[in-house]
């Protein structure tokens, strides 16, 4: 069962008289400066199911539709269909925020798909990163558990990742290389080509379609050597010349000026620090960054240090990665943790996960003292090779602090270029729109903002304006070769939300409790009566957690309860009990009576039981 | 009464090996690189008040203590005692954190203080914002109400929030004009002296004591002038060649690299952006960053454009700068808010406040059409002129997305320099060391990390380390003209949480269920049982808040009423119920089954009513 949670978009409310102007407005068209205004839906509206009665058997168009990725960071799903046949592109997840606490994570809506599922014929995943790969486990049955075409790292990442879902069909997993062309279907050829992430074997893909080419670069950032000259440009120019139709572009770092750091200057800065510290070193890092754990190891190695992996998914990746020989080293490189007593502290380099701060990874393990093996003491070395990502800002500061107070040397990535992000900024992405220069461009991955910045570099590098799309999900476009058009016609993309075993058991009004709850706690009020005369058999009970502290406010509670006795000696006594009655007069005059002593307004919980 | 929550470093938890070094150490002397480890407080540890035996009325040595600030960013408050003599610079709040939901925001614990109300005789306040005077209202009894000693605006400021609190006691604000030199007490004199930073006269302190001269900057950057010549030296460095024994310096900006951006150019940037609009302008900034409003209102009265000012705080403090002088401009340039819509769009610029995209701010409101007056509409320019504070980033993001979507140009402070901050970054600082020269030096505003950076620039700079003291909140140093030493004494410093009415009943116990309760949410279970034979008298009843949507998981109930009726069978019944025992029964196993059933771990709240 599906529940939706809408997307961040239903928060906006146009102006009542703009309302009026976008309602007949068709939605397509992106004009700099003149976006059209979205409609409004209610948070707590549902989509209904798509009505899957169109006939394209016969139609000539290709369908193109983002599940999810546009309206968010992460969460990137996106399908292409043509007649009966469908090509979908990743399947990832999208980690909690804010609106959603408690939840474990949230992954596409795929009730249109599922309802298609004889259609599908390839999942193409692009990179091994969880925004791409991470709800495989809960939709391949979905779509059918069609072939998943995929390079060799990623299908062994995605594989290692199903071990924890044992249950799940096997799947059917075909590796591609870059440079293979690959015909999906009657309608759809997929050549893969390779472009530059923060993983091996990110693939592009320029999917042949009847209407035309349609080249989804995935993830991707130019590489620039240490000079500034840029790398990966060749195929793309290539394929730019055998003609584009439609460009879909990641926009994550759309709105960010200039270009992408140069990942050699940021090994070259590491070499330098890793090679001018006295004492033991660890880098913390985001385990999916494999070709810059990669160049660290490399490092290591020249500088003559071992290299010691702290953190299950840093084991597992690098495990991966040595197996398929993207990471190369010698035997008595990379030991065992517990081994690091053997060693030199100028001999050792620690490579651990939690550079977010994260409560259970390694990092906070080694600070908190709860790690096995590793302690942090005065004169180690700990380098933050990674970004703070939004919301974990405390946390890192708190890693910091404490490495400090242990007497740690801290380098983080504010003070010297030791990450680069894997995404393209503005500039980048111009080039990339300039060497494939595509009829049609459509940014994916990322907020709207993020989006209609990308749209505007589109503008800046040539493609008309009228040419470039900002979809929302749940969009439905028809192409063909010559015309662009976003119909009227939606399909199911709210958020499902993953929570423990439940898939999609975690819905807006669960949500909105919880955060009643974290904001103002809660106080049930117990009501023992006697059925017969409505009169209290005991004194009431109270229960309250998250508002006050109770053992300290005997006060406030016995007021409460001399409030619940005139509320019920006041009840008329002729006719029987109203429980709901009741119910609403204690929730509506003890909130009140509450509010009006503390200015809070604790959920209020009347229970009353009639016996 | 004064309740307490631990800051941070109780989190710090030093491995087992490294406690037993940290106990008799002391904690005192910062060696870079080589800092001591913070003993360890249990979060539910509460300090208890210290006693005040000790007799310092013959005592030759300053007592300098931070009571909030040094631990986290905002709460700024510290204080100097010499014999019975007491001043205390600051009295600021710290809005809530992750840690601390719901509440509206954290004071400084002034229970020492209030033990020795009759010796505080000067409360100083640098400058207006709420970091530095928010805990006013709430402490200013506790004190004593002691002279406040501040500049006109900053008593303008003060005063205007007095009036939310009409029950307190008047103040006593006598104020002072940098350059003043005033006698506080019998032992100390304030030299108050000029500062840059974002609001207009904000004052530094040169206090003299009987052991020497500790300068306090408040919050401070160097400004630049357009070139990039710095303007704010020539007093700093007449009271360095005074001589300085000790500077309290603030570490908000330690760790960023460089100097301060100059304000010069930010108003260059903004001029030549307003002077290219086309349409109408919303400049959107906090209330607080007065410099700057000031300025914005010169470049619209400049370039012909009025200014309509959005948002209570916007208004008030432009009202109050206006009156004081600070803020200088034609009759007419600025107009009521209502009035827009007699001017021609690209006559019209808007100051907003909400730039954080705070719920209730103005800007959100006119995203939202919530606005009386404004309303978005394609060719709007939206200009963000402040930073993002962490935990803000989403919010920002969705107020831009809105945006976008509406059709408004958006410009950012991290597209074009319109924001600069008001913190002094590692070159700045260490120049205003360089001046002062100062034998002692106490980095203060900020988490460990920065200052420990900072201490690090005093280093750089030629300040002995051993010279150099990294306190924690609460710790008392006393000093001599020749020596400076951190006491074992501690006094009461752990938060004191504002919650509507309530100060200080929100409690360690309080914040936990709340985060749990926004985690995983709760579940009541109300069982009716008769006294004698311990039966259930009715089915169990159940309510659950913030777990699962119980109205379509009706099964997992009915299993729970099951699991609960068969506990009950098993309760043995030759003796008669204890309900605490139950509950622990129905708390255990409840709980496993829910958590076996769901992986989640709602709170498990059983009422046992015996009748």
């Amino acid at each position: 069962m599906i529940k939706k949670y809408p997307p961040s978009r239903s928060r906006v409310r146009p102006a009542p008289d703009q309302k009026k102007e976008s309602a007949p407005s068709p939605r397509r068209v992106f004009r700099a400066g003149e976006q059209t205004h979205k409609t409004t839906r209610s948070p707590l509206s549902k989509h209904l199911p798509a009505k899957h009665t169109q006939d394209l058997s016969k139609s000539g168009k290709l369908r193109f539709v983002p599940v999810g990725g546009l309206e968010e960071i992460g969460l990137n799903m996106m399908f292409f269909e043509y007649q009966n046949e469908i090509v979908v592109i990743d399947a990832g997840l999208m980690f909690p925020v804010e609106e959603t606490p408690g939840i474990d994570f949230i992954i596409p809506n795929v009730s249109y798909l599922e309802a298609k599922k004889a259609n599908v014929h390839a999942l193409i995943i692009t990179h091994g990163h969880y925004d791409h790969i991470g709800a495989i486990p809960y939709v391949m049955d979905k779509l059918g558990n069609p072939p998943i075409y995929t390079t060799s790292i990623t299908k062994a990442i995605i594989e290692k990742r199903q071990e924890d879902f044992p249950n799940r069909a096997k799947m059917n997993i075909i590796t591609v290389k870059n440079g293979d062309k690959i015909k999906l279907s009657n309608h759809f050829e997929a050549e893969f080509f390779g472009i530059a992430h923060t993983i091996p074997e990110s693939t592009a893909i320029n999917l042949k379609t009847p209407v035309g080419n349609v080249v989804n670069l995935g993830d991707f950032k130019i590489e620039y050597d240490v000079d500034g000259t840029p790398l990966d440009v060749e195929t793309m120019t290539r394929i730019g010349k055998d003609g584009v139709l439609m460009f879909t572009v990641e926009s994550t770092n759309a709105d960010r000026q200039g270009k992408s750091e140069s990942e050699r200057t940021v090994e070259k800065n590491l070499e330098e620090l890793i090679g001018s510290a006295e004492g033991r070193i660890i880098v913390a890092m985001f385990a999916s960054v494999l070709t810059r754990i990669g160049e660290v190891i490399k490092i290591a190695e020249k500088l003559g240090r071992i290299v010691a992996l702290s953190g299950y998914s840093m084991k597992a990746n690098v495990e991966i990665a040595k197996r398929l020989g993207f990471i190369k080293c010698e035997p008595g490189t990379i030991i065992p943790v517990e081994e690091i007593h053997k060693y030199k502290d100028n001999k050792i380099l620690i490579l651990s996960t939690g550079a977010q701060g994260e409560s259970n990874a390694s990092l906070r393990k080694i600070i908190n003292g709860e790690h096995r093996f590793i302690r942090i003491k005065p004169g180690d070395t700990v380098m933050f090779s990674a970004s703070v990502i939004p919301g974990n800002e405390l946390s890192v500061q708190n890693l910091k602090d404490n490495l400090a107070r242990q007497g740690a040397l801290i380098f983080a990535s504010d003070i010297i270029d030791i990450h680069a992000s894997g995404h393209a900024p503005k500039e980048d992405l111009k080039l990339a729109m300039k060497l494939l220069n595509p009829k049609f461009l459509a940014p994916i991955h990322g907020y709207f903002y993020k989006r209609s910045v990308n749209a505007k570099s589109g503008v800046e590098v040539g493609i008309p304006r009228k040419n470039i799309f900002l979809l929302d999900n749940g969009q439905v476009a028809e192409i063909t070769k010559d015309t662009f058009e976003i119909t009227k016609e939606e399909i199911p993309a709210s958020y499902v939300m993953v929570d423990g075993l439940g898939v999609g058991d975690v819905e807006e009004v669960v949500l909105r409790d919880r955060k009643a709850l974290a904001n103002e706690g809660m106080v049930v009020i117990i009501l023992a009566l006697e059925k017969k005369t409505s009169r209290l058999i005991k004194s009431p009970d109270i229960i309250s957690r998250g508002f006050i502290y109770i053992k300290e406010n005997q006060e406030v509670l016995e007021e409460v309860r001399k409030k619940v006795r005139s509320i019920i000696s006041r009840l008329p006594n002729y006719q029987p009990l109203e429980p709901d009655y009741l119910k609403t007069l204690i929730r509506d005059q003890v909130g009140q009576f509450l509010y009006t002593k503390t200015k809070r307004r604790p959920m209020i919980l009347p229970v009353v039981i009639e016996v």
